[in-house]
């Protein structure tokens, strides 16, 4: 959905490492994933190289709200979503508290949701460099061409 | 998202159908839910009584190609995700088979993304009829309004 790369805080998971690097590996892309940090520190180094801080939240601003004002900091922004219940703590450290409606729903979908709007919509001609396969689509079947 | 209801396919799930009625007695709205119906059935069930069906899958024809004749459709449509890998008759089946751009993604990112640009972005809009709770947006904070 264009988004450059993912940090999974807190827990480490080679498994999930390996399998995203796979997935880039096959369809393309420079996407980048790392996992274990502390979130606290991955918020802190993000900030300190000059980053800013989406969260978001069913509390949050209206994403139509706020996502112009985002896209045009100019900015290099981590969205950070919870896997469960979210520290109080992260609404303070965010510059930004964002909500993709204000009824409950999956993060995963609030996630990608977000990032149609703040790339409006530019994911989908996204070329993938280095691709060993691409799909071509198709009204009635499963259609690939293998680039390498 | 604006959906109206859910079918969870060949599999009941009596704990994931009390979440969400919970949910819904909460946050308002008629969200239904059911589950444990052959997908089979619940694809020719739909169809019998005028509804369409729509598969979301990275092999379809692009989202922002297809959304506004469903749209103009003005039919009830059944949305088909899979959470593991789908038969190919699903493509047979489906009137429409939709891609989220063409990379692998999250079938629950899909739903949302779909959900949105079907709805033409008045989900974010929505009255949720007979809720317990409402949340009012905030910029720092968690902020809820009990209703009843």
């Amino acid at each position: 959905m264009g988004a450059t790369g993912a940090i999974i805080t807190d827990r480490e998971d080679k498994e999930v490492e390996a399998t995203v690097r796979d997935v880039v590996k096959r369809f393309g892309g420079s996407f980048e994933i790392e996992s274990g940090k502390p979130w606290r520190r991955a918020v802190r180094e993000w900030k300190d190289v000059g980053g800013v801080v989406a969260h978001l939240t069913a509390y949050g601003l209206p994403l139509p709200k706020v996502v112009d004002e985002m896209r045009q900091s100019g900015r290099d922004i981590l969205v950070v979503v919870g896997s469960e219940k979210m520290p109080g703590e992260v609404f303070k450290l965010a510059d930004w508290n964002v909500s993709v409606t204000n009824q409950p729903m999956s993060e995963v979908a609030a996630l990608a949701v977000f990032l149609d709007w703040f790339n409006q919509h530019k994911e989908f001609d996204l070329d993938f460099p280095d691709a060993e396969v691409q799909i071509i689509p198709s009204g009635d079947q499963k259609r690939i061409r293998q680039t390498k």
